[in-house]
């Protein structure tokens, strides 16, 4: 429980309608997008302003409470719950698109604002921010910064690391420091943005951020490549990058996922396929039009039973609206589901895929494959039921079995694009050097003395 | 000077012919790619494996020694330089290329890999690492991730940082880590590898890199764009890439530097424009035709006076090689050459190039400008003689000027590509914020507690 002189100090501070203390509220603030973790805050703020985080953080520091920032709370690794308690600060109300610019190709926001919001702004200008999580219609900015989100883009265009130039951040102390720039190089003593980039609200609060925009494809085109073997569709994934096409999104489902989605909304997917792989090619028309071919020919070559070219937008965007649905599909279908994030060198996903199947016999549970195919970034998904103590158990040896294998035998990593949180830290003990753990931890002991930033997450 | 028995340590671990301390070893590595700083080192050591580079931090760090790694030495702000002698760590006979993945498009890499090297062997195998520095003949790796190296390609590829996916990095207690990885998605606690890349020397010793490699483009396309006026080039810049097309390069050079290209080697160039743009569009064979013709349409409707499209691939090799020559034309002309650095977001590059011409007026100097137009990055040249003790006063005020007005006045930043070494340390203290240098030094302190790396860099 908080002091009620400090409750009313936020007031102050924000305003009495942006401070939250009723068991509604604080339960509101409790979980992430998975619902697996939950703790609830003492309080709830949203601050609108640089100033005003910095006023509740001197505050917080002095009396050594724990703050979480968090936006959306799309995140799926625990990263936005209140672990400890204390202060839930909400940076959803803090919004504003500040500055677009066309010359530079850059855009300044606050960051509550929502991805989707400022994808629809952008494109009104010609412009885009690459990165694409799928939860794009809450996900917000600062969070997307924090947790380095990925998304299908990736193959092509990287992740967020790559389209953030500079940022704002209040330290813990209530500092406010201004890292990066609006440059595309910049070399200037120690990469510390990418430090707080990815650190997961552990080390300040990022109230601002210059983001990098590409100009708006003029073209897309989407492919639906069929597969008999899901194995296979792994290799065409490389077999298409290796002849110089590079797509800017490589999705794989497989035969599960496939016939839960035509069983939520039939739009012809081949049910007796192993697998399908979802392609789209972005740029001029020339361009994308001779891509989409090549990429037929070159999967054709390597086994595909087949490669439909969506002939126009419509049958385009119900191929993505079939990717998207096929989380929905596979959440519908079990009490729970542990949706990795496993990511492996796109050469091993063949390997990996036949191992997982592997492991659903082996454990006898369902496992599903889909994901970011062309970065090697899988979400593979085992299904199970809390309430059957005996399958649960059976489940969670099968999902560790897939991070170890993916993170040892096949020389990825353990997480691609959701992040440790409070999900992944067995495993970052597991497979981090503790010279590298010690180092990560003398950074934070360095940055945030009183441990008062998101505690409890990536190491306890 | 170092005591005799550690130098007999040093041989037994690197072998007699692997430890120099002749008078004209120590002089042949008191200096890196601009002999603007000098000093000797008190021993040069060539280790060839990482188990070498270990025993030699142990023994350094025990006796508080200083160490300089270096490759080829032709950084251009100092880094390279044993600023405090102590052990020269050359890595260029550590120089093999360990794999070549084309299924997973990386390679692995030892850290005295000379970037031509690379590029040659890759492209056999259909590949390409894209970050360009100008001196890709003497590079090595190593110095190229420590440095995180640009070049004209920045501007579609962006930098080096954006290509290295692991490094393994020795300690200054001589442990060594694994940073990153093989995947192009990672989100496994603090971003360490980012703090290591671009971090000079100064926190330990890159002894291997997994490079991301991208397939070699089928086909290229130049232009020379030609101007009456310096900031209509500029806006140029920025027009062709609002309006959808980026190219690989976009590089600037003025008319002074034309016409010492066009006296050392002639090739046609206008002599009496004010500048001119070299643009080159890579990708599929339909695409660079279709990019080009663009160029050319968007140039001359935003005022350039002729847009020269290169016929053939010979006629584009002279334009690049007139580029490469640009800089050799500039310091072939004066006894000594300010080449700056610093980087302003694009859409300011009209009022930055206008205000160099003031400045050069101002103080009565020559100022060229010449650079990576593309991504803001100019290395604008002030040329001067130091023995005419006024006209270098002169010169120096305008350098300075040059760079804070960049920094300050156009929301640049001081370095690009080159980084702080020795050359920038004054105007680093001037544009950081305490804190963020503070961090920085923390940091440092924390990794590299003895202050036996490269000490003497960045700040001091």
């Amino acid at each position: 429980m908080l002091k009620e002189s400090l409750i009313s100090e936020f007031q102050k501070i924000v305003g009495k309608d942006n401070v939250l203390t009723s068991p509604e509220a604080l339960k509101a603030y409790s979980y992430d997008g998975t619902t697996s973790w939950i703790h609830e805050p003492d309080v709830v703020v949203f601050p609108t302003s640089t100033d005003e985080v910095s006023r509740i953080m001197k505050l917080a520091n002095a009396e050594k409470i724990p703050v979480t920032p968090r936006g959306g709370g799309t995140n799926v690794s625990g990263g936005s719950v209140p672990w400890h308690g204390g202060i839930v600060m909400v940076m959803t109300k803090f919004n504003q698109i500040l500055k677009i610019d066309k010359e530079n190709l850059t855009a300044t926001v606050e960051p509550g604002v929502v991805l989707q919001d400022l994808t629809l702004r952008l494109a009104k200008e010609g412009l885009f921010f690459p990165p694409d999580p799928q939860s794009f219609l809450g996900a917000t900015m600062g969070g997307i910064i924090s947790e380095n989100a990925g998304g299908p883009a990736g193959v092509k265009y990287g992740v967020t690391k790559q389209y953030i130039l500079g940022v704002e951040v209040v330290l813990p102390s209530g500092e406010v420091i201004h890292l990066g720039g609006r440059t595309l190089k910049n070399v200037v003593g120690y990469d510390l943005l990418h430090i707080f980039i990815s650190s997961e609200g552990t080390l300040g609060v990022i109230t601002k951020a210059e983001l990098k925009l590409n100009p708006l494809p003029q073209a897309r085109k989407t492919l639906c490549v069929v597969y008999d073997d899901v194995s296979v569709a792994g290799e065409g994934v490389f077999r298409v990058l290796e002849n110089g096409v590079i797509p800017c999104k490589i999705e794989m489902v497989d035969n599960w996922v496939i016939n839960r989605i035509e069983e939520m909304m039939p739009i012809g997917l081949p049910k007796d396929a192993d697998a399908c792989l979802f392609f789209e090619v972005d740029g001029i028309p020339e361009v994308v039009e001779k891509e989409a071919q090549k990429i037929a020919e070159i999967t054709k070559q390597y086994g595909a039973k087949e490669a439909r070219i969506a002939p126009n937008m419509d049958e385009a965007n119900k191929y993505w609206l079939a990717r998207r649905a096929g989380f929905a599909a596979v959440f519908g279908k079990a009490k729970q589901v542990f949706a990795e994030d496993v990511t492996v060198p796109r050469g091993n996903i063949p390997k990996f895929v036949k191992k997982i199947r592997e492991l659903a016999k082996k454990y006898d549970v369902e496992i599903v494959v889909l994901g970011h195919a062309g970065d090697g970034n899988l979400h593979p998904a085992v299904l199970t039921d809390p309430a059957n103590k005996e399958h649960y158990e059976r489940a969670l040896k099968a999902v560790d079995e897939i991070i170890e294998s993916a993170a040892v035998e096949f020389g990825g990593v353990l997480s691609g694009e959701h992040g440790i949180g409070l999900e992944k830290q067995k495993f970052m003990r597991k497979v981090t050097e503790p010279a590298v753990i010690n180092m990560m931890k003398g950074i934070k002991a360095l940055i945030d003395p009183n441990n008062i930033m998101n505690p409890g997450k990536i190491w306890e």
